[in-house]
């Protein structure tokens, strides 16, 4: 079962055309993303302290309808494996209808003290949880 | 030739882990791409106001690099036809010393004012001209 | 009594210093004032399409404690008159432990179809309410 | 003689009105401060690797002119005391035929490694020398 996170459009991420901008699906999918790793006990705050950084090496996005002013919407998370140290985020934009708004796969890395790309126990436990669900 | 502009990261565009957020790449993709087209006589809120709206539908980066407060960066931007009605922006982030920070391939299409995918004379022409160089 | 609309800190929200940047408090205010707005039945987004802009003139912000990531809080909202036709909104910012992070008064006009500032019924009536509480 | 930074509004940074969001000038004003600090020799986001935080205690903005997709403007700045450890930038907003957009009074404080106001050499040979400009 994948996570979800109830979000509403605030004004100020609209842009000239009257609809959310598309840079701020970004910022959407970020904050779903860390709110659910916190779910499963990463912080993303804690490690970045720690000079843990999980970033991102590759994003993949299809708009397929826009959200305006006043809209609710939820964004979804799971995870896969991609290789031995990439992990994958499926993640979608749903509108208050149902409608897929956007769907996107977002691919990162953990990076250690040294900047070189790292297992990170939880997130294979993470991994392997969510395959075996 | 591909159209180049230059940047210099502002500290507001950093975050927690002291590098550009993942999300401002878009910002800045955004608006290279629209001094692109308004060099080429094509004004994005100048369409918007027509109800002409220039939307994107995928969008693929690959990050390679970070960015970190301080740097100075060119955004590259050239355009190319991926279907009838869709153009594609191939864009890169190059920082100080050259090196490709991010890849991006950027599909949008044009939406009349009743919503509906149309072809845009203006941007047939740049395509064209692209395409001739 | 007045409004209070429950937030959590987003990480991009988050700077360079690990707190959030203090524009972003800018945001959270008006995100505030315009779901107290609607709650009172003025839609600023309709407002808009009809040509009346609600627009800050003057804004005071006195930042008293910083917020972090997954921080908790509250953003209140108040509204008084201040002229014929200026509003106040007594604004503050209040963490989980019931302190004052931030004290805002904003100042706003509405401008109507002209860009001259207008008596809004609506308003009027807000502030007229607000005061009998 | 003050400090001035030539800026170009990026169409992200407007609104549902068609006019640079409100919060955004409060990023322009920092950009603009980082990088007079910056030729004043003082690097903010050393400083911050240093664990001595420049925050910003009180904003005082007064909107006058409105800015939109395509404008060019300056952002101003200069220093001046305000207490023994407080310290305020005037800052102007000038658009490009010259009138002001915004005028601001930013106050901030430097904090030591834990947490207490202190005074910063640089600063203080800062503000000695804008006086005795």
């Amino acid at each position: 079962m994948s996570f979800s996170l109830a979000f509403k459009v605030r004004d100020y991420e609209c842009d000239l055309q009257g609809i959310v901008n598309n840079g701020v699906y970004f910022n959407y999918l970020e904050h779903a993303r860390h709110e659910y790793l916190l779910a499963k006990g990463i912080d993303f705050a804690a490690l970045t302290a720690q000079k843990i950084h999980l970033v991102v090496v590759r994003s993949e996005m299809d708009y397929k309808r826009s959200l305006t002013s006043g809209d609710h919407f939820d964004v979804t998370v799971s995870v896969e494996r991609i290789s031995k140290v990439k992990f994958g985020f499926r993640q979608q934009v749903i509108n208050a209808e149902g409608q897929v708004a956007l769907d996107a796969l977002v691919t990162g890395v953990a990076l250690n003290q040294r900047g070189r790309p790292c297992v990170l126990p939880e997130l294979e436990a993470l991994i392997g949880a969510t395959i075996n669900d």
